[in-house]
């Protein structure tokens, strides 16, 4: 009895049930979505990669192509599915891009840009081998973070002002983030249903040098809410103490959760990524896990133009976690994301219990590493003494018994070594094992470290450029804390600009080793081995020393260059010495060759 | 390396692998989880519960006890499954006790209390039949809702006072509830894993009376936190404007989410429980949908004894949906409760597109029926015009195709009738068809109504006691908001005592019609049918009418009594007519006779 008859309502989403018809595909094996109802209109674009994909399981096709224009994507229609992904946060997600289960599929976007709506994960690729993903960029309609320009600051409170881009309300004294729309039923007892963009950190980033503010610090914890009252338009008091930001900067309220990465690789191998450009997602740029032979060329992770927004990405750039095979990237731009440009580790499960030598619990402690499973009947697990990061043998695993996303049963063949206690810690020992490659690539302005080394695999890092606030370089990897298993075999860093690092405070050096090992087991725990740093130049301002290093068996430093500058204060007045290398065997350090300027910008 | 030797670890651990042991189980039959290890000591029962209940699966037993003592559950090692859990919300659950595919299983409590820890759901009866419960309490060792005393009260702000019961923290200048532990690791930009109680809405009750406060409105949308200060030990001042409450009432926060439901029963017929005390859950005490013949005999929702808890269960006490066969709550008790003693209904699913005469697109609009999927190949749905709630005919379900939890597209045999349109909803015709019997209940103290009847089977209401601050009996049902599919069909209500109900703001007579049937269709519709309210007891202080009713088609009153009452005052000072009934057929009213107090306590 409502005033739309069928005929129109059919006659308008007709497209939809074109879903099997072979004609749309009119180069052989192509699939043109434009052909499936998608439209550069602001038309909600997922029903058509729907059909798509239903044609490329259908056999109609392999490639997937778009054409230039701007394609929008909504939650509503979209594929949904319950997803642990590393590092991220876990949950039940709309995904735009479901590609599950293929083989052998090409994404061309032809130059589009694809804007999402909401809480839409873009691309979700698992168990899938030879994708290949290219030719695109992605935005959000309202990021994940907000931006407010500061306006005064005193110790008890900061003045802000936002654009119309990051709506937000003041409700019943709490600074909220919504999308900008009232909610449309009343309010009741029960969940509401509103679109809002929780915050749970602050930093400060400067708008002239598109880099976090100078020595700024995060401020935790206000994930439940910050008391704040309007001072005008768009303008509001935060109370809210001790912020570490200055007039003019750009206070950041990142996203509490990681809720919406923008491409997530799982249990997949053979992944191309190629000139696609991510502006923006609620999580990591492109997080991959359980995978093998990723390939990333000139990917780009940068806010879009137009100076309306400082932060690209909420969270890291990229990431890989008990990757295998060769991980790739090159020529790749990683900028003003929130935080490192990517990190390359394995999964400690700490051992919670001992039921019998070959029988113990073991529990995932870090609250994203949940449910992101990697011990199942055939495993051989790495066991790892936790203080000292030293391993404690091997153990081939029988069974499992999983019994919630953090903790599961393990029985092995054979029995534990008699030093294995509750409080260690094992790995996949098989996994984490990629030969990396980075070259070319330009990391900067990010929150945070650049490189977080932790693959067991040979890893070559080369002609890069590096201005990241805290260390261009770290190697991680600990079993109490972040329970990332690292420790590298092989590596080889030469041939890069490190310009100007440690504008910030997460780091002691240029290079550093940030490996969780308790002091008292630094002198005989040589959990990083085999690393080259050579033929880089370092412009230096002299905060830190090139070189903080640790527990390192194999380190040679030859044929870098040194140019110091002046491009920012040192906070004490106080210059660094250059290396500090402790508890480490087969140091080779070779002083650097100091350059001018002008010598360097020649060389 | 830690000082914990593996034998001693085994030791404490082994009774977890005695999972298999016929040998504890003494009695033929019988399981006994102190065989299993558990104890009445403070230590977690949720292994022991696991291995009783693997016990059963492999046919070693059918009926699980325990003794009297209180054994405690946490949520490390419980079992985990998603759910979606009708006018609940949906989530990843740890749930103590997984009574899934069970077949005549048996768990006699034996008088236990059982205490359940943080975000662990008590009870999930999935799939399963002739299932008993019986003989145990339940409670939280910190509620999901939190109670405050109130010390003073103007236009701008409230002040109170919490016990130790209630942990909160103001923090960045907002109210937080906790659960009083401090964070374990340091702060960083992820996910903290931390414990808290988000609240979503206020309400003030009466600490003397233990029932909501006399016309206290309900406070929503506070779900991003209130601006807070503290004020004293224990005392903060809430910085919110015009709350609905006095000097003396105590503001209970309900939890912002319906997560932990006591028992939550789904797709699953002959479920027994007797003799069970819930004295509070996060969520509706029982919750059974898609499921057939339930009979709750001495069931109670009460807070505990001693005086520090106002509030039961934070939802309705009960709740049906979908169900079929046979309802039956005898002799039971329902009070103080965040909700409504219990609501009887089916679902409907909006019609949101039309691709073709036989093909649609339907959708879960509440956001607490998503993924509560009821439409499957050979569902017949009943198809319903939205604002007039009339019936336009049948379908038979030929295929269903599910996009997420929101939205799926149907297929049916035939075409749809002309009639139908986008807007129009469609409910499962051969569910919410139970007959329910509720007989020597009391109702008394919750929040808002008491009876929610919407099933069409025969329904019979006698011998109960309502004090319920709206109406004692509603018939509600819509599909432009809750999206309730209701309509009874026969009901019986006789021998009652409606005492001095409407006492709060949630009704327009003791028995109501509610239904969503939009103002121009009211003299046409004919949505609820043949309804008997004989031989009652009303003590009536005369705020709202006795019968508030529209669009009826066969009522009759006959053989009541009325007292009048000055129990509570009449807020406008103007006594309400009698009956306020509309647009409806075939109503018989036979006035009440009027009794005096003396004779109606010995009547």
């Amino acid at each position: 009895m409502n005033t739309t008859p069928i005929h129109l309502v059919a006659g308008l989403l007709l497209l939809w049930t074109t879903v099997a018809n072979p004609a749309v595909a009119r180069e052989a094996g192509v699939i043109d979505v434009r052909e499936l109802g998608a439209k550069p209109d602001g038309s909600d674009t997922t029903p058509s990669v729907r059909a798509a994909l239903e044609a490329v399981r259908k056999g109609e096709g392999s490639k997937i192509t778009f054409g230039p224009g701007r394609y929008d994507f909504y939650p509503d229609r979209a594929f949904e599915e319950y997803l642990f992904v590393s590092n991220n946060d876990e949950g039940l997600k709309r995904i735009a891009f479901p590609l599950k289960e293929m083989d052998g599929l090409e994404i061309d976007g032809g130059g589009a840009t694809f804007v999402f709506h909401g809480y839409t994960v873009p691309f979700l690729i698992s168990g899938s081998s030879q994708v290949k993903l290219r030719n695109f960029s992605v935005d959000f309609s309202r990021p994940f973070h907000s931006e407010g320009k500061v306006l005064a600051i005193t110790p008890q409170h900061v003045d802000l002002e936002f654009t119309e881009h990051y709506p937000f309300e003041i409700r019943n004294g709490v600074l909220v983030f919504t999308n900008g729309k009232k909610a449309k039923t009343k309010a009741t007892t029960v969940t509401s249903g509103e679109v809002v963009y929780p915050y749970g950190s602050l930093l400060a980033f400067d708008p002239i040098k598109q880099e976090t503010a100078f020595m700024a610090k995060d401020r935790y914890q206000v994930g439940a809410g910050i008391a704040a009252h309007p001072i005008g338009p768009n303008r509001i008091r935060l109370r809210i103490p001790n912020i570490s930001a200055r007039v003019g900067e750009i206070l950041v309220f990142s996203p509490k959760n990681r809720d919406v990465p923008g491409v997530i690789v799982t249990d997949s191998s053979g992944v191309r990524l190629t000139d696609i450009t991510l502006h923006h997602c609620g999580g990591m740029g492109v997080i991959a896990q359980r995978s093998a032979d990723l390939f990333y060329t000139r990917l780009k992770v940068t806010p879009p133009s137009g100076g309306h927004r400082i932060i690209s990405t909420t969270a890291d750039a990229t990431h890989f976690v008990n990757c295998r095979g060769r991980i790739e990237m090159v020529d790749c731009l990683f900028e003003q994301q929130k935080d490192d440009p990517t990190n390359v580790h394995g999964l400690y499960a700490k051992i919670t219990h001992i039921f019998a030598p070959n029988r113990f619990e073991v529990s995932m402690i870090h609250p994203q590493q949940a449910g992101v499973d990697f011990i199942g009947a055939g495993t051989r697990l790495e066991l790892n003494d936790g203080p000292s990061l030293t391993e404690e043998g091997f153990a081939n695993v029988k069974s499992v018994e999983r019994l919630n996303k953090h903790r599961t049963i393990v029985e092995i063949e054979g029995t534990l070594p008699e030093s294995v206690t509750v409080g260690d810690s094992v790995a996949d020992a098989d996994a984490n094992t990629a030969e990396v490659l980075i070259r070319n690539c330009v990391m900067r302005g990010n929150r945070a470290r650049g490189l977080l080394l932790g693959s067991r695999g040979k890893i070559v890092i080369e002609g890069n450029t590096f201005h990241t606030p805290g260390a261009a370089i770290l190697f991680e990897g600990d079993s109490r804390f972040w329970f990332e298993q690292a420790g590298v075999r092989d590596v080889v860093i030469r041939g890069n600009t490190f310009d100007n690092c440690n504008y910030g405070v997460w780091g002691t050096g240029t290079i550093q080793v940030g490996s969780g090992i308790a002091e008292e087991f630094r002198s005989t725990s040589r959990y990083n081995r085999n690393i080259r740093i050579e033929n880089n130049l370092f412009r230096s301002f002299g905060r830190v020393p090139l070189l903080s290093l640790y527990s390192v068996d194999g380190l040679t430093f030859t044929g870098n260059r040194l140019e110091k500058t002046t491009d920012y204060p040192l906070p004490d007045g106080q210059e660094s010495k250059l290396f500090d290398v402790t508890d480490s065997d087969d140091v080779k350090i070779e002083e650097p060759s100091t350059v001018s300027e002008e010598a360097a910008v020649g060389g």
